[in-house]
């Protein structure tokens, strides 16, 4: 309780303003928030004192860079809570604190103008003036001194109280004494708090996953980096930001898995990319098969050039077939006849994948070492990092291997790849993770996606999980999309495209590719296990539909805000109906999606007005973007009506632009 | 940010046991939370850690004279939450803190029952499971030692992989090897949090505030502690725990107020006794006409001997004839003459007072003697002080005295007189007073008390802020009582009584007294400047039924509780009905308050039967027990008629006993 006793004092401390409740704060400051580049932070606080003083307060912040302290006034807003604002100009980590002070000049500005009004004596109190503007001059630089000087000239020469009373009372004295305060009895908060402040992309992207393997034209052959390049310009015309890669690397041979994970491999079955090393080398090598590193650095900059971003997977485990497994073998688990264990979930066998042992003796040089493959891949250009299973690593690992890091390269981006229980997703994110992977993949539903998109952009959650809704993975093909055909596979992406700033697809989906291993969620003839060529104008496609929502969202700032989600009533459950504001007010969007792909469904929106600054009777313009129509609406309802074909309504609404009444219309 | 650095660093700490959300916690521990002798005291926490691995977690506490921890075992819960419990068996500080560790055995065990049952191969897991076996040897003491090497002994004699894992898996072979665990990896929670453990007066307690000096019978005349004494058997008769006494010390005469807070005093007015301090003594003197400060103290022990308490007040100002003001002027605010300022709040003027200034130079002298005062009382057998105005002294004083003070007294209970923002309300409650004055003095409506009763007790306030309801004060006849007659006297009694287990009542309020002066919430000729000498069983008077109600809170142990009130729901805005439910589940009250003093009003109640354990459609046994009635329901919904005579009705309920059907009735 060192806490308590700093509160009270014997020396009775003379620092008592009381700051708490201060917001953005996590676990006392344990672990920073998230913001990025280019957004006005804002910091509030409950700021208090015994009494009825008055206080001035301001916000204090600096990039961890910085030596010194910038500050900006905060301003009181109602029951005691404080609040003030700065703009993120940088891509790397901010610290920030509060400072408050009791404003000696206000509450004797405000005492003097009550005596005044009530006609009482006043020459006691306007010495006291006098004398909080004396100290105010020694404090004070440049021109400020000398306007000082010439007030206290003035009072010297005014002959009656009253005049005194104005030259002290004046706005101006009040801005030269409150620019210059006493800080003496200042209470600094006794925490400094981090904001990591990452580039807009952390924030904002689509993401594509796609196989390189599998980027081929020729059935059953191994695809090249250059066969992925051919690819950008598809992938550029869908409109996406990034394109994830899984693991590059030398596929181990021992062990390897077949097609659909068979226990035995065909002679040309290439083996699962997170079997990772072989004798061709591990982590910071290249497979062969696709290329050579320059082939790879030749592939991120056609990319950049594409407007698009690699992004590679981070998978920490082994072949056995690994460099690390014969060169570094204290870095594994051992079984108590010495050989080394492969991973297991009774009665499962995992023998192509030997985990790290993270705890192990010699783990700092491990560490070190797994440090060293993401500088190996920054070094190639890549700046995106998916993290593979990282649950099943410590949380102490990652907050130092991001820390250390982001340091060096504050633009880089981890997205954590844990499907698991919601806390350890949350710790994952607080220890430092920019983008995590979410529950989405399986809430269909009105009731589960409103409760889990409010947790995720709408709670404490927001300020530190940024969540990226992928609709699929290789790993996850959701019933839904099994069963729901076309039109599932529209309305899934609708509603990850516009619930967060962040989503994804793993490639097949354009195709609407929904064949899955009976009573599973895994791909048939899954591509974790063979290659796989198709042809990417198949019948059926819905490629224009994907650029069409990503073009959508480039146009629209409020889709690209991660924290603004809010969800709105209607009277079908199968319709979801919500929107976004942009920060500046300036783009709203209203969004209903039938959440039903086997029929069409109706229901009756209660719009909104009120965040739009109208009446409940006022008219809007409602742009539909999918569609490209435009509709006058009157609120304060909407009945929409939305057919599986085109199962969301993608609408940019404002009022309807009226004369004021009182203008001429002639 | 220390502690982000901490959770991550290239050595690889193996503490990577994740604690977090630990509850109760307020303010990362800065402030302690508040229970009694008696309570169960719960904890709970998010405790994890990567992968699948089984954990084991102690709750661990001691008082702060302790020097060792004990511990009792934390269990799961859900969603990776933990809970623990102890009892708090002595009226003192608590420290308590946590404790988690890898349970390395029972992974194992739980991974070599996977592999029984698929029938693996498990010789190298059995060689595992010895070796943790063995060490716990080394830990263990006494039988257990000698238990622990049976089961080796055992092992060696297996002849069979199934012989050994029975002995391996064996429940008291896992009883030994958990009861001395390998705690090497153990994280031990980074804060020591405390509960300050008071007596349970300082929860449950009916207080009744008067004035000494008019517990006469002669009119005019200055009553003493002698005739305090003889008013004993009628407050007691009543159902109080304890008597409240303003300012007994010696009435300060320069600009003495008299009667109706007139600016000059006759010569017979006696003063407002929150003017402290005169020729006679200050704070530790006893004003002469009350008596001496041997029948002060004749007074405190006749209270006690008729099961009562007196509680004394603690007002930090003093009259300009109190001793320091010549002792030490250097103790109050100056005006630039040298003057000493008295209170003010322009226009009015308070010139019978000095406030004390606690920012002083000489504030060490000035602290200690403020605490001596408080010494000086608790050694005169006061343990209960009424605080007079607290947030107009500073937080870091009351936080200093209060632990000063009750690091020697742990029984002394503070209660804060503060009616001003919510917020340094709080705060004054968190740095310690044990109870609080309330705004339920004005809250009069169902929305409101809804509201405001439920934030009292059952959101994190209620960890640390226990809010003692007075219907009335000297300073406050709230409109109700001016306008609503006898029944609003007994509805609000009723709300007091039961929506807390502690509330109080001003003298008068039995006779129901509610004449103002007009326009204002100040009672008219009010005691705090004159002699009052009153019938006591003047016709009209509600004796009885406070006598009733406060019976009625001694034997149901759910009204003796604070953090245990529900709100349930009717259909009448002008009824609120309400219940408590005792920590044993044994004793549960349900009351229905008619909130209109000026009509009968009726309302469906909608019984939470749920919370009983019955059906919706089971009959209940209803005792109400001020009027002494029973009835048999039937839920879920009953209707109740209250009448402005008879407004509250406060039922006890209880299943009504039925046979198990399967049992002969015969």
């Amino acid at each position: 309780m060192a806490g308590a006793t700093s509160i009270g004092s014997v020396r009775g401390d003379i620092r008592t303003v009381w700051i708490a409740g201060v917001w953005p704060e996590l676990a006392a400051g344990r672990f920073p928030v998230k913001r990025v580049v280019g957004d006005t932070f804002e910091v509030s606080a409950d700021i208090l004192r015994e009494g009825h003083e008055a206080l001035a307060a301001v916000l204090k912040y600096r990039t961890v860079k910085d030596t010194t302290w910038r500050e900006v006034p905060m301003h009181h807003v109602d029951n005691d809570r404080w609040v003030g604002r700065f703009l993120l100009e940088e891509n790397t980590r901010y610290l920030y604190t509060l400072e408050a002070y009791p404003d000696a000049y206000r509450s004797w500005a405000v005492d003097l103008e009550k005596r005044l009004a009530a006609g009482m004596e006043v020459a006691s109190e306007l010495l006291e003036g006098a004398a909080l503007l004396r100290p105010a001059l020694a404090r004070a630089v440049g021109a400020d001194k000398k306007r000082i000087e010439e007030r206290l000239a003035e009072l010297e020469r005014a002959t009656t109280p009253l005049q005194q009373a104005r030259i002290l009372l004046a706005d101006d004295t009040a801005e030269l004494v409150e620019n210059y305060p006493d800080r003496s009895a200042a209470t600094t908060y006794d925490r400094e708090l981090e904001v990591v402040v990452d580039r807009p992309l952390a924030q904002c992207a689509a993401w594509y996953e796609m196989f390189p393997r599998s980027q081929g034209t020729v059935a059953g052959r191994h695809a090249t980096f250059q066969d992925c390049i051919a690819r950008l310009p598809d992938i550029a015309a869908m409109g996406f930001d990034v394109i994830y890669l899984p693991p590059i690397h030398p596929v181990g041979r021992s062990f390897r898995k077949g097609r659909n994970n068979s226990l035995v491999a065909g002679p040309d079955d290439p083996g699962s990319p997170w079997a990772i090393g072989n004798e061709r080398g591990g982590h910071k090598a290249v497979e062969p098969a696709l290329g050579t590193l320059h082939d790879f650095r030749e592939l991120v900059g056609a990319a950049r050039a594409a407007g698009l971003e690699i992004a590679l997977d981070y998978a920490l485990q082994c072949s056995p077939d690994h460099p690390y497994v014969h060169e570094h073998p204290e870095w594994f688990h051992h079984r108590p006849d010495g050989t080394i264990k492969y991973a297991e979930n009774p009665p499962k066998k995992y023998q192509d994948i030997y985990p790290l042992n993270f705890y192990c003796r010699d783990r700092e040089a491990l560490w070190e070492e797994l440090r060293s493959i993401v500088l190996f891949w920054i070094e190639q250009g890549v700046r995106i990092f998916r993290v593979d299973n990282p649950h099943t690593k410590p949380m102490p690992f990652w907050a130092w291997l991001i820390r250390e890091v982001q340091t060096l390269y504050p633009d880089v981006i981890f997205l954590s790849e844990a499907f698991t229980r919601p806390k350890l997703m949350q710790a994952l994110a607080k220890v430092g993770f920019t983008q995590s992977y979410t529950y989405f993949t399986w809430r269909n539903f009105k009731g589960e996606l409103t409760a889990y998109l409010t947790e995720l952009t709408g709670t404490e959650m927001a300020e530190y999980f940024r969540g990226n809704l992928f609709t699929n993975t290789p790993d996850i093909l959701p019933p839904i999309l099994q069963d729901g055909g076309r039109p599932a596979f529209k309305l899934r992406l609708a509603l990850a495209a516009t619930l967060s700033s962040l989503y994804g697809i793993y490639s097949g989906y354009e195709l609407c590719e929904g064949a899955a291993v009976p009573g599973t969620e895994e791909y048939l003839d899954s591509e974790k296990y063979e290659i796989r060529v198709r042809d990417w104008d198949a019948p059926g496609h819905i490629k224009a539909y994907i650029a069409r929502i990503n073009r959508i969202r480039r146009e629209n700032p409020a889709l690209q805000e991660y924290r603004n989600l809010e969800f709105y009533e209607c009277d079908d459950d199968n319709i979801l109906f919500y929107g976004k504001r942009s920060a500046d007010g300036q783009n709203t969007v209203w969004v209903a999606v039938n959440l039903d792909p086997f029929q069409a469904r109706e229901a009756r929106l209660d719009l909104p007005m009120r965040e739009l600054g109208v009446t409940s009777e006022d008219r809007l313009q409602v742009h539909e973007l999918i569609t490209d129509q435009r509709q006058l609406w009157r609120g304060p309802a909407h009945t929409i009506r939305l057919d599986p074909e085109e199962p969301a309504a993608i609408l940019r609404v404002a009022p309807f632009a009226r004369k004021p009444f009182a203008d001429p219309c002639y």
